[in-house]
Parts: structure tokens; sequence; C-alpha cells
């Protein structure tokens, strides 16, 4: 199903909760179509917990068609095991898109708090706040994770149609260089 | 193609070499079927490594159909950004064992090291050297990545079949209790 000219998928990938928003990205301004949540807490098991997120990941494109997907990724974190933890969680959310030839770009958290509230230090709730008055978003989810995902995917939105941006160096970048090498 | 009842794919994902091995485990000793490298260092850009280890660990699957997969899995590292980029790395060949439903089993080097050496502490060389010996392998590879990945796959081999062995947190032990769930 495929209801717009332009999907992005943001995704917040956690290891305790991952949140998620879809937008339709083909008019001036983004049109929320999806937020969620997939909760992992209910998963003791490490790779219960990688096989859900790439499960959801995977049924999230299979079902929006997205044309980007735009990642929050934090590089830093407190403790090298819980980096790599999380690593493992955006590796398999990453492979579900590689897996569908759906082109990655990364925002570090500073990025996209900047590009949604102009504050680099705004607080989850600032974010949804704004999200909530830009978008036209009556009742904002329980878990702010959510709306997390969703400001990965806007901030994706408005960074795409700043001209002259610094390249990134992003899987959106070598699909678009190699045409017909990707699976 | 399947030529034995029982097959163990090891891998040794890293950033820079992936090294794997596959042995054929049905009968009293293990039997090297296949070892090699994936040298990753052609590829300059993160994501163009993260999928060409994806679809690589999935050509193996689809290659010698393993029935479990032994994967060396260090918990430490030496900062927060090696380990975000070695957890993506297992992330995506972690995510190509899920959609395959291949049971995964993970060990930390020096477990390896002491299964096939006796020392935890044995260097790279010793362990190509023992697997050499009691595999009759005759000419051992270039990088010793692919020996770290068949040493994963013997590991795995030796610590199945020992009695009463401490229960693991592993996926393999999620298949075995949740059959028919796992898609």
């Amino acid at each position: 199903m495929k209801e717009a000219d332009n999907i992005i998928l943001g995704i917040d990938p956690g290891t305790t909760i991952m949140g998620y928003g879809v937008i339709d990205a083909s008019g001036k301004n983004p049109v929320m179509l999806s937020m969620g949540v997939v909760d992992l807490r209910k998963y003791k098991d490490h790779y219960q917990k990688l096989n859900y997120i790439h499960e959801r990941v995977r049924a999230l494109i299979e079902q929006y068609l997205p044309d980007e997907i735009a990642i929050e990724a934090p590089f830093f974190g407190k403790n090298v095991q819980s980096m790599l933890k999380l690593g493992r969680a955006q590796g398999v959310a990453i492979a579900a898109a590689l897996s569908h030839s759906v082109p990655i770009v990364e925002y570090a958290p500073r990025k996209i708090k900047q590009a949604i509230t102009g504050s680099g230090s705004a607080s989850k709730e600032q974010v949804a706040g704004m999200l909530a008055r830009t978008m036209n978003i009556d009742k904002l989810p329980n878990y702010l994770d959510a709306t997390d995902g969703l400001a990965a995917a806007v901030c994706h939105f408005y960074q795409r149609n700043v001209p002259n941006k610094a390249k990134s160096n992003s899987w959106a970048d070598y699909v678009k260089k190699n045409p017909g090498k990707i699976k």
C-alpha cells in the first residue's frame, strides 16, 4: 500500500523500546502517516529482541514502502557493553533496510533535536511538543520514543531540502552512485 | 547443496576482515569443509561494509545450509566507537542468520582459544596450528581470521558435546523452546 509519492521511515533503534514514525514527504510540509513503538521489554533474551527488531523493521518497510530510512544514531554511550548492544540493535534494523535496498541516512540525536526545535540540547518533551504543533498531532503517544522516531524522519525531510548541505557518507549516496549494484 | 547431516558455520565478524569456517559436525571429529575471509578493506563506506557482510553471510548460509552458527563475540573493546561498529557488523551477520532461522550461539574469544588449545591466552598462530594438526589441514590460509572463524565452529562442536554444560542464553535455546514461532 503506497499512498504517497515519497515516504520516509524514521527509526530510533533502542534495546528496550524502538520508536518509529512514517511521514509523507512529497509535499512542502511533512505529513505524519504513522508512529509507534516496538516494546522489547517483554523479551528477556537478547536474540529475541534482535529478532523482533529485525521482523518489525521488515514489516514496516513492507507496509509503507519507504523511499528512505532515517535512523537516530548516537555515537557515544555510557560504556562499551551498552554500545555493543546498541550497535547490534542498529545492525539488525540496518540489515532489514539493506535487504530491501532502501537507502539509510543517520543523524546524531543532537542534530535531530536541532533540526526540529532549533536547539541541540532540547528535551524529548520539547521535540514532541514541536512536532505536535507543526504536524497538527492532537494526541501525543505514551512513549516519547515514538516521537523520537518521527523526529528522525522529519529531520531528514528538512535536511535533504537544504541546498549545498554537507556531504554525508551515507548509504543513500552509495545507492545513488551505484545504481543496479545493490540487490 | 547439503553434503553432511550436521553443519556448523563459524564466523569471526570484524569490521576489516571477516573470517569464516564451515565444518561437518556429524561425526566423532569435526571435518573442515571450507574456510576463508571476507575482505572489507576495499569498501571505504561503512554501509558498503555492512551490506557486504550481510550478503556474504546470507550466501554462506544458502550454500552450506548450516544447522547452527557459532559467532566469536568479544564483549570488551578499546572504545565505545569501535564497539558500536563491531556491534553493527555482528548485527547484520546475526540478521542474516535470523532471516534464515538458523540458531546462533556466541563464544567469547577466550573461550574459543581455551576450547581449541586448552589455554584462553593462546595466540592466533597457536589456535591455527592446533586446528591444522587436529583437522589435517595442509596449508594454513594467509589470514588467520579464517582460522578464527573455523575455531568458533570447532569450539561449538566441542561445547555442545559437553554433558551438563552451563546453560547459555542463546538463540539456539530460544529456537528449540519456541518451535514454529520463528519465521
